[in-house]
């Protein structure tokens, strides 16, 4: 394979998964919607969902347009249109996932009533999750592939100088065309108008998770607070009025959510292996412009890969008539395939992209690095992601001990089952904190600080597949709704609620996932923003590859490094603490609207009055945009402030401290929050005796569990891994303009 | 003063700081213990107290004679004495300060009942709190006079090399007498020695901590649990069995533990400021020996100067007839006059020590430093301890915001006062950082990285007082469980009860104090550990002052840097979940106790039958000590384990890590605790209406909020004070062995 070509099959492999994804959506699309009820229950959620995503919508375009004018004035015009580009193809991918969730959902319940097939039903399911995990990959790869197409001004210039210079020119003759990251004058480096795109992508996903987020468990706290506890109501009874901006919540949190979050870890993960190679080469670790080319273009090239890979994984589900009874293996079978095709191929890829260059390597970069070294990084990286998500599962399922424990104490009333639930998800950050840190280390040795990026790219090669199977979970969770508010058989409930099991586990690991890519990601981004600013080789003409570990530091002892790292690390404390109240804060609100329609409207708790299902979609709508600002701005304002009042070292110190936080809170969250919900759904079951059953103290004490559960493992968790990517994307972005502007610079100088 | 006159002001104050507390210690113990049944009670509790710390110090033996062998075997026998010496002066102080407490607490009942006075029985109480105060200065000075005693060679060796060589020796001849970090030849060096001593301290604080925080926790959570929430009992009824365990728990862990934590700050303060010269000195960062002895002896100074002014402020007290009617006033005034003398004196001794140095400091160091520099660090520490103290009081007094909102939404049932709690918790580590980070930029900025070991110092100066006000809140607590349980008027214990609402605010100022201080020691124990393996200067003969800034470093962006920092942020959630589980373990046992007895006894819960209290100290002893096991050894092994798989400079990292998550969890669980128990305690002044007040669901839900936070501010949050202490005191022990012999140096070199 021919360097050249990688932008071709990028483009290619884009254009394939949007087309597979437009050829899915008028599939589910096309199916009939079911009875007179289904549909009307059906059109409630869809509108709710579009107009919450429209109105958030409305407030991103304000945002972004002030980004746009700053990134304008102070950094490029490549750096705002880039910045662009990302929001807008994030905003899209978003919006078509979200879309075909609110179409699928009906069709899955009428799929199940109709068929009374559990496998037929998967499959309708899992391809109305599969138009958006192809949107997130399709999307993100044609962004990337109009950013270096519009501003690959760069590539064409290293082709230049390689024919005027040979294919190893002095790298000091390339400062002035790669763009130095301090040097403002040449309107932006490169890598700043990449970091941008990124930014952009990030900005959505920061919006659509927080919003979703806040929306969904408002909802949700609502509907569980006065329906379930004071009411005694099942789960999505239609007399409970929040019910539908409950199932709507699924829709926008934990569809458009999480698609433009992994949008966002995919573009980071990607880019920062291209920025750490053109980083690498700007200080002078290497020399040879072809290996440059070869090390910008590997990620692009395994990204185009593993969406086409994705593409066979997905349509290795559909094209079997039968399939097994167990929705679980199927859909596992769906990821192998993908993450397996993407695996082989992508080794073939390296081969042809280093394995001419491999005589040049060992010298030029210093540590053992043949043709399969980004790979063999790329492969340590997906058996992190793996074994994280397993690990997630492991410490949420009510299979395991940790779980059973917390369902076993709450015999003792609901302070026990805090407690305990407090202490697994401490102790459930220690096992992927090792594998994250030991795939590090291993992927450090295997290819330096480059197969880090490998790492994070190989985790999230497949990102198409795991969107997937992510997304068919909320999907499967509205099916259910449907079916219940409607009234249909138990058959049909039973058929979704199956489906809906298997999609809390995948979501335990997808959350994992997510984490683990998102901390893969960022420190890969800290490494490129650290050699931006340290220019190490660049000031130090004897710099060499024994230096290469010591080079790019990060100055922890230092006052500016230090104070930073303490002022970073309480950030994801502020900011989650932030969240959690925006969601109690909506929730009361959604609490008091459920109360009043019981007391006012009569008839609704016997059964034959409706509820006022708009005014409660309304409140959460108005929720949600009035409660994300304060922590979205603080999630943007605080490194930008702190950079130009204390310069960029102290917001590298800001990355540390805030990154290593963020990690430890977003696992203590997520896995808390799941042990507490399965452990609740543990003691449904009914194994800790009749007298704990449904109904008991036992339960209320679980219920307590999982409602303070919620908010942690579905807003706050998530919107931490977002956190830390965007206050990344941020500094690489404005680095440059924090070194050359600070006021303790202005002060001490 | 001169210079050599500072090991005899240590001396001197030691002593007289101990005298003191010997004369209180009596004069307390002489007064009456009132009628037959206080006596009994008193008694009761006083074996109890005994009975644990015995059975704790003999394990702590073992601990410790198993170090003292590898000290020995590894580094030196200086290093394995000096341990010893801290060990022994710890344990004794918290040994007496405990013992005080068990009399003190039925004379203080006895007083309140005889004199019907606020200020008589005040004066009682805080006499028997400063013999804990006093014991902690006394004890930790007397320790470092003889550390520096027995092996002071050094100081000797200082004095013949500068009658050798002149005042202005070259520090390169001087390597080989201070010692170098790594040089195991030279049996240690004089830094690590007195790390040493450092780390004796801090295994007694950390058995006496965890040890006393499991046993309280288990013992309160066992009387809420079952006595208050199932029987309906009130706080200290005698029919509760768990009653006296929770009265001994006080003593235990509010008394003992608290004493031996910030002793080990203490020393840790002092020490850092000494090793911080020396490492400096080493690294060729300055030349001047008559410097260095001024920088090595100003903590000492300031520590005797400490003492002295804490016995006048502490003296301040008792000497005046008539007392205040607010006992609040009246400490604060102990404590600002303790604090304004060492103030004074402290930069009387700053000009005495450093004014003749003056002009050679500005050329010798490079930061602008003169003879006031160390004491504005000092002062800014001073500053920052307050101010962190009042921040904590902000977020947890029922008097502000974040405490009533956390009632309010208890109006809402448990999950709400739980999901407040958290959020308050995660919203109040922002303020401290900010505080913390900018003291320690300033100090930074005033004498370099001196100046934030003289910053921790400042704080820690008056360490007397504040041990004597936190210790005096617990035995007004006992005080009026022995009112409660002899059946005395109820003006008695009014009077106990004004005392211990008092002892609550000190306590939870007192407690941010700890968390500050303890965070501003660390940082600087890690910059020297940082000096002590870079040997910046030394490696490099053109490292001159404006290196300082660059030089010492910790290389987070390499992956054994990276890397350890992961591990490292992830070993406090780690330890965290271990310990709520341990407490949670023993609460549960005693929860079955308390049950069978209230079952089994006939006419318990009539009051006709006495409770078997000694089966439940019992309990909680034995529980106490099986489950600190496990964290204690975590706490010690892991750091230790990884220095020798991985080597020194990972070990940096996890220190990094481990110091940034355990600042937050700790801030987190001491203002989320002390909001809940709060919270609850303004749900019972019944300011929310007569339907939700003391029997009510909504203070049902503040009392689960209680009982969750229960184990965080009381076990958790302080324990993870001392995790991060013995971490960086061990890394400062063994980082030389580490740099020598470790797992990833063999594979790779």
């Amino acid at each position: 394979m021919g360097i050249e070509l990688v932008l071709g099959l990028v483009i290619v492999a884009a254009l394939a998964g949007l087309a597979y994804a437009c050829a899915n959506f008028f599939s589910v699309k096309k199916l009939p919607e079911g009875n007179e009820r289904m549909q009307e229950i059906a059109g409630e959620i869809r509108l709710g969902a579009n107009t919450f995503i429209n109105y958030e919508y409305r407030v991103v375009a304000v945002v972004a347009a002030i980004i746009v004018v700053v990134l304008a004035a102070l950094i490029s015009w490549s750096s705002a249109v880039s910045f662009i580009t990302g929001a807008v193809m994030s905003a899209i991918a978003g919006y078509i996932g979200m879309k075909i969730a609110t179409y699928a959902n009906v069709r899955v319940t009428n799929k199940a009533l109709t068929s009374k097939s559990l496998s037929e039903t998967l499959k309708v399911a899992f391809k109305g999750g599969s138009v958006m995990g192809l949107c997130v990959a399709g999307f993100a790869l044609l962004g990337v592939f109009i950013v270096f197409i519009v501003f690959g001004v760069l590539l064409k210039q290293i082709d230049a100088a390689v024919a005027r210079d040979g294919s190893v020119a002095l790298a000091s003759s390339f400062k002035s065309i790669v763009g130095m990251f301090t040097d403002l004058n040449l309107g932006g480096s490169f890598t700043m108008t990449l970091s941008s795109y990124a930014l952009g992508c990030s900005i959505i996903a920061l919006f659509n998770r927080m919003g979703g987020g806040i929306y969904t468990k408002a909802a949700d706290m609502g509907a569980d607070l006065v329906g379930k506890t004071e009411a005694h109501l099942p789960e999505d009874d239609p007399r409970n009025p929040a019910t539908i901006a409950d199932n709507v919540g699924d829709n926008v949190g934990d569809v458009a959510g999480l698609g433009s979050d992994l949008l966002e870890s995919f573009v980071g993960a990607m880019l920062s292996g291209t920025i750490m190679a053109i980083e690498l080469f700007t200080n002078l670790l290497f020399h040879d412009t072809a290996l440059l080319k070869a090390l910008i273009y590997f990620p692009l090239a395994l990204a185009g890969i593993g969406l086409i890979g994705c593409v066979l994984g997905i349509a290795s589900l559909f094209i079997r008539k039968k399939l097994s009874s167990n929705p679980h293996k199927e859909l596992n079978a769906a990821t192998w395939v993908s993450a397996g095709i993407t695996m082989i191929v992508g080794f073939v890829a390296s081969y042809f992209i280093f394995g001419s260059l491999e005589v040049n390597l060992g010298e030029e970069i210093g540590f053992r690095f043949g043709w399969v070294s980004p790979m063999v990084g790329a492969a340590i990286g997906i058996v992190a992601g793996i074994v994280i998500g397993k690990l997630a599962e492991y410490y949420t399922s009510a299979d395991f001990k940790p779980t059973q424990g917390i369902a076993k104490s709450s015999v003792q009333g609901p302070a026990l089952t805090v407690t305990q639930g407090l202490a697994v998800g401490m102790i459930s950050c220690m096992w992927p904190c090792i594998v994250l840190g030991l795939s590090i280390f291993i992927s450090f040795i295997v290819a330096g600080p480059y197969g880090v990026a490998a790492a994070a790219m190989g985790m999230l090669s497949f990102v198409a597949t795991t969107v997937s199977v992510d997304a068919y979970g909320p999907i499967s969770d509205n099916a259910g709704g449907i079916a219940e508010m409607s009234y249909l058989p138990e058959e049909v409930r039973d058929i979704t609620d199956t489906l809906d099991s298997v999609g809390n586990t995948t979501a335990a690991i997808g959350k994992g996932f997510a984490i683990g890519s998102a901390a893969m990601a960022v420190l890969c981004m800290m490494t490129s923003y650290m050699f931006s600013f340290n220019h190490v080789g660049v000031n130090n003409p004897d710099f060499g590859i024994d230096q290469m570990f010591d080079g790019v530091v990060l100055n922890v002892i230092n006052p500016l490094g230090l104070t930073g790292a303490i002022f970073g690390a309480a950030m994801p404390f502020l900011f989650s603490g932030m969240l959690i109240n925006a969601v109690a804060k909506a929730a009361q609100r959604m609490v008091d609207e459920v109360r009043r329609q019981f007391r006012e409207i009569p008839g609704l708790l016997q059964g034959t009055a409706r509820p006022d299902t708009k005014t409660c979609i309304q409140i959460s709508t108005q929720g949600a945009i009035k409660e994300m600002t304060a922590p979205a701005v603080l999630a943007i304002a605080f490194p930008v402030a702190c950079g130009f009042i204390f310069g960029a070292e102290f917001v590298g110190g800001i990355l540390v401290g805030a990154t290593l936080s963020a990690i430890m809170l977003a696992i203590f969250c997520g896995n808390a929050g799941g042990a507490w919900d399965n452990g609740k759904k543990y003691i449904e079951t009914g194994v800790l005796g009749a007298e704990n059953g449904k109904g008991s103290a036992t339960h209320d004490a679980g219920v307590v569990g999982d409602t303070v559960g919620d908010p942690l493992k579905d807003t706050v968790g998530p919107c931490l891994d977002i956190l830390i990517k965007i206050m990344s994307n941020l500094a690489l972005v404005m680095g440059s303009a924090f070194a050359s502007y600070n006021l303790y610079d202005i002060i001490t100088k």
